[in-house]
């Protein structure tokens, strides 16, 4: 039972709810004054007044000089007509990546501009948990030293490929790192010295779903921001997000979303999570390069996996039949994928993602067949097949903007504006 | 963006709110005082005597004699303690369905107590849509004319085995009836001359899951009733229903829950959806039954399905091997197409209903080992099989039981009880 049906609606609740609408339409549609923000949440003007002077004085709405471009009413006495927009002193929210290949580490402001951004590319699946944990606590610390010098830090979130407790901060299952049942959040507390911040744990797939939302700019036909698709993350894994109505669908215990696990060959090769014939054994990255003869390259980092993907894709940009061959089996089986993904959960757009956007002009059409073949509404209901707008930064980007959402989604949980005063 | 978020929340839709939070009180717990439901709801006694109030003049509540048996409070002067129940006068729901092999109906009071129940069994696939629909009619005017005796419908909604539309009360595809883009509320209404009743179309799985989260009594571990689950329904075809948190999830545009067109056996049989290998081809009843040999069977029902179900069932109970290993194969393929719907949406329950319900003393357990071989959570989530507590009739009970949902949820809406009265 949600919360809204399980207890009455009180004023408390409505003052909260409403410092949401108005801090949400600001970051929504930019600078606005008091006036056009009252028009666009349907509230009183000394209710929206009220409204404003907390957020300008917790810090997450700023008034801005007649020259910041925003829309702006004639001034009226003691009551400037100035456009408030967000505060770029604001909190700021970090995310941490650790991939198998690589460990990213970003900052972004309460508009979800990028201020910050740090990759480290290095294999990780032969190293211990601890190396690879001290690396990515640096990388956090760097960015939360930079990040201290300018504002506060809503928090941090950290996506890894895996499956996660993210009440707990655990690690279940990462199974392309070796990993299981590890303490995260606990051990990157411990290395950065930081006990009270909010860190949170979850996949890279779900939090690239989310970086796709607010950093990809993709359109529906109507030209609409895009609410609603299932992400493809193809990295050495296959997993998957789903955004319905620009919310995270997590199931019921944050566990969905494990394309790469789907039966796409029953009787295929044995896979790392120990079923046979898995997608993630067909379409994820080392089945690939291994079908595209790259199981071994040398060159400037020897044998890597950026390495033998650029490989791979030059390749396939010369035409080579072997390496085109093999990303469009992985295509194929990407389609049928994804058309179990749609007719599951029914979403009108799927977003190809992570290494699948490089892939796109050979993975592309395969997959695209293959999902209009299997997807059984489709003449009612068609597909729309998309390459990611983000790229490989998806999960990173998504994880920074989750402490930003979630500022934006509760302001009073933030501010701590938490006054009895009765809002309309 | 839901509604929640793009509207200020008023008065208005607080009473609105408040009304539904006293009405699903009683529905959920049973009969109780006014002073049991201020505390189960967190209202003030004289908000909820006025709110009763409404709902008693509404038909849905009605004041029960202390011989009630509801929880009861001491008399006082000029309010009683009476307890307050559902009003056995209240609204009734019709659910009728069309399946590809019967047509049922039946009618469901406030409490969602079955009140009338009809079934008519007959193969359908080779009849027109007309005259499947005059008997679908038919039944469906045998119940509004013995319900209309008693007291209002709130009305009717239609289970169909495929692809619908219920906006626009649309049958897109049936696969299994070889129907395509019919007008299935339109054509009932003209038939039963019914022009402003509710009537509506809905997919016969997601329908079904409903029934059982309202009817089938199953619990969680914690013995808590059981309001997330992925339901199956077997039958000509093979469907899903998705229940998270008492709640249907539809997906972007109701297309979801198509379980048996997941490619099991990319090889395999071509499908009516024009796919290969899809899960029905495996798991379905006509693959069932020509597996066991029972292609064709004479008795009292010539070759009707009833009779050839209740023949494999009869052989397996024997411990014919062909009918067992029939069976058998169908629970393992349903298995890896289950643990698909687990990795991709993440429920901690799975239920299997309609025919797979009679066939699961063969069918249980390889589905289940299936499952646990393919999910890959499943040492942290675990996730548990369970057979349908209601058995064939979910679809049906659920179909009625969704128009006393909706007004359980909104009775505002159904009493017009659109007072401007503030309530706390």
């Amino acid at each position: 039972m949600p919360v809204s049906r399980s207890a009455p609606a009180r004023q408390r609740s409505l003052r909260e709810h409403n410092l949401a609408l108005v801090l949400g339409a600001v970051a929504r549609t930019g600078p606005q004054s008091r006036a056009r923000l009252a028009a666009a949440t349907g509230l009183t003007k000394a209710t929206v007044s009220s409204l404003v002077d907390t957020l300008v004085t917790g810090g997450l709405l700023q008034e801005l000089g007649p020259s910041a471009g925003g829309v702006e009413d004639r001034p009226t006495p003691g009551r400037p007509g100035l456009p408030l927009g967000l505060s770029p002193d604001g909190p700021v929210g970090i995310g941490l990546e650790i991939n198998v290949d690589y460990i990213a580490c970003c900052t972004v402001d309460l508009a979800q501009n990028l201020r910050r951004r740090e990759t480290v590319i290095a294999d990780l699946r032969d190293q211990p948990f601890g190396v690879v944990l001290d690396r990515a606590a640096s990388a956090l610390s760097r960015a939360l030293s930079d990040a201290h010098g300018h504002g506060p830090v809503a928090g941090v979130s950290v996506a890894v490929p895996g499956l996660v407790d993210t009440d707990h901060g655990v690690l279940h299952l990462a199974p392309n790192l070796g990993w299981r049942d590890l303490h995260v959040v606990e051990e990157l507390r411990r290395r950065c010295g930081e006990h009270d911040l909010p860190i949170k744990l979850e996949n890279e797939a779900n939090l690239a779903a989310l970086g796709e939302l607010w950093c990809g700019g993709l359109r529906t036909d109507e030209g609409e921001p895009l609410r609603t698709f299932g992400y493809i993350s193809g990295e050495i894994g296959v997993g998957a997000g789903l955004v319905m109505d620009g919310r995270l669908f997590r199931g019921q215990r944050g566990f969905g979303g494990e394309l790469g696990h789907l039966p796409v060959s029953p009787d295929g090769p044995v896979c790392s999570c120990g079923a046979t014939g898995c997608l993630e054994r067909i379409a994820g990255q080392d089945a690939i390069l291994s079908r595209a003869g790259l199981d071994c390259v040398t060159g400037p980092v020897t044998n890597s996996e950026e390495r033998r993907l650029s490989v791979l894709l030059e390749r396939a940009r010369e035409g080579d039949p072997r390496a085109i061959g093999a990303i469009e089996e992985a295509g194929q089986a990407l389609g049928s994928g994804m058309a179990a993904l749609v007719n599951v959960v029914d979403v009108d757009t799927v977003v190809l993602g992570g290494m699948y956007a490089l892939l796109a002009p050979w993975l592309f059409e395969p997959a695209r067949r293959e999902l209009e073949r299997r997807v059984v509404g489709m003449r009612w209901a068609p597909v729309r097949l998309l390459v990611s707008g983000v790229g490989q930064d998806a999960a990173v980007r998504g994880a920074a903007g989750l402490m930003i959402q979630k500022v934006v989604a509760d302001p009073a949980s933030y501010v701590g504006a938490r006054s009895d005063r009765s809002v309309g």
